[in-house]
């Protein structure tokens, strides 16, 4: 594959501590307990975490997506059994922290993240973002626009995220895509919504994102199938004319059906089965994909743990289709 | 449409608050945060709850059902993406309130049920129901009867709730279409139940159904597929040879399987999926709905308000096929 | 007493919907199930909620404290069985709902909030205020300056809140008084804190609040005993030389321990009692109190409303002291 | 002690199964792992459940208090730690399951209450009742006053209970000391209520109770202090002039403070302590106590079961003090 | 069938408690509220818990299995509404209760729960297993292949279970089929393992059963549609040459999807639906099934039952499929 | 102090990551958000986890403690409050992480613990042990007696923990102290046991305690009342007559009522209260603590995180009394 990072030279590579060497309820929980490193330095890949929840409309709690999605993370093991994906074979990868958002003040923290992702994919880094509400994709595709130029998208949400302002605002939760678009931050060519469904404010809303050349799957579309068709098409569509463009993959837990992913703040039923969302993923391989992210996990509706482990395996998916990953045979 | 209802001179029609007017947390939660009015008088539907728990076989809870499913209505919009129906378009709607059951005496309670039905349908009111129990559906199905002459059920269940008696009772959540079939409200040729399934009391019980007339789709027979075609099939039975019979919906929220409504009172294994749900009321349209309701759902086992935002939805999307809503184009 | 309002001439009096009348688990939930009203006019005390959380350092989801307030208050009956106060013997009172916050934007929300409670005091209402987090005693008190003068204050809690900043904001749940004593809202030789305790980011935060003349009084000072005591020194010096000079509570659920009050963002272990708490309220009986709140309950950490219920009967007991209101014999 | 029951010739006395034996979490949960029997034959006392909740203002599920009480009830062991009680050294126990209520119907449960404690007392075995909620005093003290004639009464409540009527009815659980009085059944120089608070819909429904010549201790007169010297008091004065009049405790478990038992259905705060409510059993050795009942236990409020271990230990120490029971030096 | 067993001269059968005689809430809480017995004498099925979980390797809790499956198993009935089964017309049944495991010593437990198995199937009774953690295969299967012989299995399980240690052990959730294969108490020609998916320690896991002989049907290949087709291969494959070869049935719950089974140890994403599951089940009628378990739902995790609920209900249909039910026209 | 180390040379000091930096719900959960180090290399003192449960009689998930606690600790700050405390101003202080335990080998895990804190204290390190159960504290105590001789101990629980077996076994979590004693590791002259109550096996298990030479203050003679007194003479009694003698502080949470602590596996109800737990710590001053642990907190049934909470700030207030700790005037 073209896009293959050369990784020989790098060994030895991180590896995810196994549950045999320690048990896996013990130990400090990093991202499936991979070694952390406070930067991107050296890595091929990493996961993030961006603690914030003050673009959240109704229910909050996102700010400790993060922190769960890593506590559930330590059932991950490093091969990925249906693809057999094996990407601590061949990318240096780690968990890098948080992003220090700051907790009072929204202006401030999209500009810390703005900033750390400058920082974080300077190197090539493909960054694994944990949120966090969906405000965040906004500076995330900044940083991402600054250093790849116009960004291909596929985005799995219950919600288009294209409103003009919430509340008479412009940051918050709901339209991170309305300000890409506007800057000029997508190729809007190369951008699939999924999943979109529910009740709304205007019922032309997701017609705004059909007129800038958005491939808008409705949920309705996906209902009792598989998706593997769909993303054929939707590979060939974001993957641009040279079969490599960049492309970033923002997936909205609440995209899946409430049944899957009950802890997070705007639920609606009707919604993606978690096979499908394994579908959209292990649809992208072959991708230039620059990074991912799962955002909109709230840990205070979710005391099990159910959605941050949907949200740990979902971002290790992701992992296992970036560019330079090797597959065992 | 023959029965769509001539809405114009009725303007303003009430409309949702909206989240961009006040946050979707804030205020008090009436149904979708729509005006609160103490009767039916000029509206053309209406929400209403019905808090009654008292025919209960199992776990009781359901008397709180109206409480969380206002509560957890608030992330409603007025728009439906999927079907574009715009109900607050062309439908005066508000929330009534709850009737006043008696929280001791399941008789007296019954009886002010029908009463309270009496004058909400008088006008032409179409009301919503938000349970409380299935027990509710008896004197409702009274009211009706008396307002519109025998009606035909969508009745979507996990049971068939034709018990002759429960523990020697004839009054019970098990028992009301048995009780309505014999006081002749229904017209049983124009009964559909979907969704039943589980284990039974007697090997016959569903029989007894076929055998009034109705016609019973058992929870196989949906399994892993639309039930679109069944919703022609039903419409068509349904609809009367005149195509706008009287025609009730009674969604027992066990209809659906426990993992998208898990808090409810005698939940069942392999039902209906929350898609198949919203196919089956959404299908609905058309029809000369004269009410509608979503009973069993029952909040103390449903802490994270899951299944109430189910209901919730699911009571919105019943609006949304009432006779006499608009769509847009 | 001479700060009692005349009252005679404004009967009929709201009462609160009783149980024996519509059960209580039914209607829609107002405070107290009192009636709705959109301003105070025409009211001698009223309940408001302040649904915001956007100044939270670790948990949010005081947003919701409103609500979920509301939904435990149907519970409260309108006689004090313990002092025999009858509040609705002799105010008018009424749920005003809540300020409509800006659910992304901590400054436009402070703002709202003064703005709000201008008219709410502007005739002289005495607001019982559900939180929403702690940062909202800063633009009530604001508000209450203006209308009173510097104001004598209660303030019971497990931390100080007089933080200069936190993460560089001047604006947060942990620094409200700081601004309150810059800005001289305050007089603050009649301010007395209650409960402080815990670990703290700097060694003397505390001797701070004693340098500017505040009565600190440790949580450890309370252990083990009642509380009627020190009650009597605070009445005495909050009062003023007048005795009637005007005093707001601010009373935070976690300056209770948390196994009163678990359901809150920042508990702190080894607090007060609720025993205590119902002894502080109650001890204010006499003075010129000119508003109230009950902050930081955070109902996602509070599935089972234990932590709602107890701030609902803390509002309750504060409206049984505010002055005017009758006691039976 | 002259009304300890001679038991010598009645040996072997069953013994709750050890967790030596088979663990704690295993086997099928009965009262403290006795043996089951289906009557109260041969028996000195016996645990029994009443799971109704047919007479609930608020929030029910009382109905499944006897089944939660029993899981907990496994970690019970056989001796006293505090007062050396070994009551299976002398008296004859089992769980005799619960009384068959009809779900659906209160007055028929009530009925059947009655007869079952007519046939379980019949022999003079002494009950210790698993509620179910408060109603179910009623046809218990009917039953009682058959067997025994006026009965003294030990009453641990936050409500005092003699409601004439809730919602119109004369039967709830808000009602049955106000049944038991108007029928007779008591000795009201003998009862004595305990816990007494919060609000309630006359100012003077506690000054009913001591109209009748009850003892009424309000909840605020027990703060902060023992409660073994008022149990003296209690004493003396429910055990008659004889010493040995019949006495039955009553003890709802909203007697004590939320913070100890949240799962109840109308809690109260202020209540009290745990600890108190163990002082109060605890004083009651040496009474000629003729049964006994923990009510209001509400499991889909409790769900990790602390208030049921609550119950199930007051339940067990409710049979230390049974009379006849044996003490290890 | 050859192997149905002579059933006419064991009358009069046991049959579940019905909720008309005595309230699904009330009683002692047995499987289906049979007759327990304490032994398989006079039985052909029973329900047998085992309760353990020191095999388990994330999270624990899998010990309280059997209480809770017990606990929801009130609310089934007799009758197979799906099937016709009928069971209790022609097998005597009844909760044998639980193995008395150790609750220290997992060496202890392991020979502890062989034994008892030995004596349970000595009489050919077939016993349906509540665990309990997966380690509990390995001691069943060897009683089975003492009675029975190289024993088919269907396991059903997101993970294969064939780890040679954990944590440097032999014996452990992960490793029972192993250790059978390696004891020669299988039929591997006659195993299938339906459900496997997730990550893996090594890519290669699925491959040593191929490798062994067994059928692995991965999660991904039973995505989207039904597996009835799927379980005729099965049939065939397991029952042997003969037709009536002894099969055994191992389904962990962790086989199904989170959404349905959240309450598990180590739960894996992407799995079988409850629907799936009952097509399993449903589709090994007509094998001599000489055993059966449900394990690995763990009660801590699943605080309202919703996984015990599921589990119970399979374990009815697994009774349903055992040689010799008879089936209702 | 004669016991104070110095630590002058030792800067800089490593402090906690403050709220200021980093928002306190981000960032990677170390206990007080310290660094974290794999080894006490260099440390004054240390916080360490030890991930066990396989010594459980009843309710399991201990093995969870440490992850709970470091996550919850994210609240604490530097400072005592109450003592002004400064542990951070003069001992060097880290996380260490856990103890690898073996995860299905209650044996083997008692050997790696006991090497470990071999490691851990061989160079005076003491170490703050977040458990597990209280199994672990046999193997710490042998390695505790290695290095300083008999120990004194004080034990805060509700069981003495001194059975001779459980099950059979001499390993588990109620025998401890019995091994112990029996190894001659302690100096039973200054044991003091705090809080024993409840239910036991045997009337004199207290008995075998105070045969030993340990002082026992039962629950009950702590009730209603400071500790503070107490306090004293455990001071003079466990510090020896040369004033410094070692001590170690084991304080299971079970110690504490259930209304503090409900998240553990043996709860018994009339505990200690968290101010007394407070008093029990703070009054230890002075002491040669050579370490101290907080056992059996139990996160599975602790869903909003209360018992780590107060876990974590006990295992401050640990620190905090440790040799060395500077106060600030």
């Amino acid at each position: 594959m073209s896009n293959a990072l050369p990784t020989t030279d790098k060994k030895p590579l991180n590896q995810p501590l196994g549950g045999d060497v320690v048990p896996r309820f013990a130990g400090i929980a990093t991202m499936m307990r991979l070694p952390f490193q406070e930067t991107s330095d050296g890595l091929d890949a990493c996961f993030v975490g961006v603690p914030f929840d003050l673009g959240t409309s109704n229910r909050s709690g996102a700010r400790f997506g993060p922190r769960q999605v890593r506590s559930e993370s330590v059932l991950l093991r490093p091969y990925n059994m249906a693809t057999r994906a094996a990407p601590f074979d061949s990318l240096q990868v780690a968990d890098i922290g948080d992003v220090a958002t700051n907790a009072y003040n929204i202006f401030d923290s999209i500009d810390r993240i703005e900033t750390a992702y400058d920082a974080i994919i300077a190197n090539g880094c493909r960054p694994i973002t944990i949120g966090g509400d969906h405000t965040i994709a906004w500076p995330i595709l900044r940083a991402m626009h600054k250093r790849y130029g116009p960004i291909g998208v596929v985005h799995v949400d219950a919600h288009a995220d294209v409103n003009d302002t919430m509340g008479g605002e412009k940051i918050a939760h709901g339209t991170p895509f309305r300000r890409a678009v506007e800057e000029g931050l997508l190729d809007c060519q190369r951008v699939v919504q999924i999943g979109l469904r529910g009740t709304g404010y205007h019922a032309d809303d997701f017609d705004w994102c059909r007129q800038q050349g958005f491939r808008v799957v409705q949920a309705e579309e996906c209902w009792h199938k598989s998706l593997a068709p769909l993303m054929k098409e939707v590979i060939e569509r974001v993957a641009g004319p040279s079969g490599d463009a960049p492309v970033y993959l923002s997936f909205d837990i609440d995209g899946l059906d409430p049944s899957f992913a009950p802890g997070t703040g705007t639920p609606e039923i009707g919604g993606l089965t978690v096979q499908q969302g394994l579908e959209i993923i292990r649809g992208l391989r072959g991708l230039n994909l620059v990074g991912a992210d799962i955002v909109e996990i709230s840990p205070p509706y979710d005391p099990q743990g159910t959605t941050a482990l949907v949200g740990a395996n979902l971002a290790y998916e992701m992992l296992c289709v970036m560019p330079g990953v090797a597959y065992r045979s």
